[in-house]
């Protein structure tokens, strides 16, 4: 692993620098805003929807939400991933970066890490379980990267990385989320949000609050690192199925959760936050609060970006705007603090690989019913 | 039926002058580009794509496309028939307006009209086949408009018209495609897609052609009509299947194809060319040539927009990207005429409106097998 006590401090600063790093590699993806997304978010939840949560018999929050998406399902390879897998490879010295890279990811990382190693003209071995989607391997391998397979178990993967390691004496693991370059590598999406958002407005206002998926919690960790001084506020949005919440409910038992065994439909967000970004995410000072939804509250927040406002994301995308729509909790904190005038919120949409029949899938069993 | 013969004649100039008539009421639309398209356009075909074709053990074309989307899905209703709605509905005089506005349409046209008319704060009937989509029905009602059902029988239809026309003395029919103000007002598209490529390119160069969907016509005669004496090459793209291609048969038999009976999955597209936009289209100075394509293209074409682009559009928008993509005949004809430097060739997303239950569907067969 690239030794993180060389790394950056987690700062601002840093994450500006890590931007000057990354710029050339990247595409400066597109923020849109959508006037129906701010009716429905803006418009009270029926009483009906909070049947059986804590705010039952409660009256319905009404805030007032002006969105905001960052567009990273159109960043190169379709994901966020880029920016810090750029970022990482980048920092490598490059005689210590010609002997290649090494990493394991069934996602978008995978993709990300092939991609940065294809640019910098370095071999990228790259370590997928078996059960990987054939259009997941196919777009790695071609992207230039050797691939191998290994089973799903952390034993498993762990014994094909050294594997791969003991072939290929010198290569570089790019970690997928816990690393200080992975981190500063992330948090860019959110400097050129800000400058985005404050160009639309034309200098009157700019963000109130930035949400973002939290899976392993690189990206998350990235922003709040970012919006450290700005006054900006910064929530993360998991997944509640099978536990898939655990950074919200390691905030509430003051420790991290260390295992995760969820098959939420927000496959990006299955892994447990990593060390180093608990400690960032952890920090009330830098993440406001951490939300989680439900599957079937992901999968309407979904169905609204992609048939109202005509964009592909994936289900993990999905989850921040599930949150903005549907979590009461969330919803009673904005109208508390944000007043009549509400809160611009940047909401960032993370990825955009998914396929048509992972869609169908997806709505197979839901005829034209109601979405909430 | 507004009187046609009152409306402006089919000019560049009454586009032009159609166009800062709608301007207000409509998005100015974005455009997109994707180098993933580019490569893949600009790839030739396999020699087993052809087999069973007239091209069969040809040399496949080589073609050079730098493609641009004009991106009317994310027009107001999610497609380009906002604009000629707006146009025909503010060129009535306001108290002829005033009694209301009729039409017949299970698509796009019905949210059109009544959106316009909501916007004038007049009364529209929308008349809808009983087997509408309840998703499609609702939208209607929600744009404040009065909805009638009919039989899906063309004497049906004309039954229900009548007494609608009946019960609201004094409305005005809007039709959806075949009137000189609604050519007019959809032949907007192109002007703004020529300002928009010309800007991207800085200068150099503009659109060298422009290719949309062809059903009943009044997009692809407002477009050629608006580029007469620019230069660009109009060319127009239909559906095969059940003789969707009745343009392509209507031109090769030098008359046009009155009555068509297919259930192609570009629904849009489903409509004979009408009787005043035929004689635009069967204009070879006003358009070049029509290509038609197979369902399985129409849906390769579409699952790229989807998952490469990530842009959401229906099957009727993506009908144009399937003939650059696979008609033989065209490719052939842009290497012939562009040579190497290839051709700036600007195709129109015409609309949106699509569910993620209809695209399950449509990829339900499919698996994850290669999409040509």
């Amino acid at each position: 692993m690239a030794d993180p006590t060389t790394s950056p401090p987690l700062t601002r600063t840093s994450v500006q620098a890590a931007h000057a790093i990354v710029k050339p590699y990247i595409h400066l993806t597109p923020i849109l805003t959508s006037t129906t997304l701010n009716t429905i978010a803006s418009t009270p939840q029926t009483p009906e929807s909070l049947v059986g949560t804590p705010y039952e018999d409660q009256t319905p929050a009404r805030p007032t939400f002006n969105l905001f998406f960052k567009c990273e399902n159109l960043q190169k390879i379709g994901a966020f991933k880029a920016r810090g897998a750029f970022h990482a490879i980048s920092r490598l010295a490059p005689k210590e970066r010609a002997k290649g890279v090494i990493t394991h990811s069934s996602g978008n990382h995978a993709q990300a890490t092939a991609l940065a190693a294809r640019t910098f003209g370095i071999p990228a071995h790259i370590v997928m379980p078996s059960i990987s989607t054939a259009s997941k391997v196919a777009s790695t391998r071609s992207l230039g990267a050797q691939v191998y397979f290994s089973g799903s178990t952390a034993p498993e993967r762990l014994e094909a990385l050294s594997a791969v390691q003991a072939a290929n004496p010198g290569a570089v693991t790019v970690p997928p989320y816990d690393h200080p370059d992975i981190i500063l590598g992330q948090g860019t999406v959110v400097l050129e949000f800000e400058d985005q958002v404050q160009g639309q407005l034309d200098g009157k206002g700019g963000l109130d609050a930035v949400i973002a998926p939290l899976g392993g919690g690189g990206l998350l960790a990235g922003i709040a690192t970012a919006m450290q001084g700005t006054g900006v506020r910064v929530f993360g949005a998991e997944p509640a199925y099978q536990g898939g919440n655990d950074g919200q409910r390691g905030l509430a038992a003051g420790k991290r959760v260390e295992e995760v065994s969820t098959l939420t439909i927000a496959d990006g967000l299955r892994t447990p936050v990593g060390l180093l970004n608990w400690t960032v995410i952890s920090d009330v000072e830098k993440v406001r609060g951490v939300f989680s939804v439900s599957e079937e509250q992901i999968k309407a927040a979904l169905r609204l970006v992609l048939e109202r406002m005509k964009v592909v994301i994936e289900p993990s995308a999905a989850v921040p705007l599930a949150v903005v729509l549907f979590d009461e909790e969330f919803r009673r904190l904005v109208e508390r603090e944000a007043g009549e005038g509400g809160w611009n919120v940047g909401v960032v949409f993370s990825g955009g690989n998914t396929t048509v029949e992972a869609i169908g899938k997806l709505f197979a069993e839901e005829g034209e019913k109601a979405t909430a």
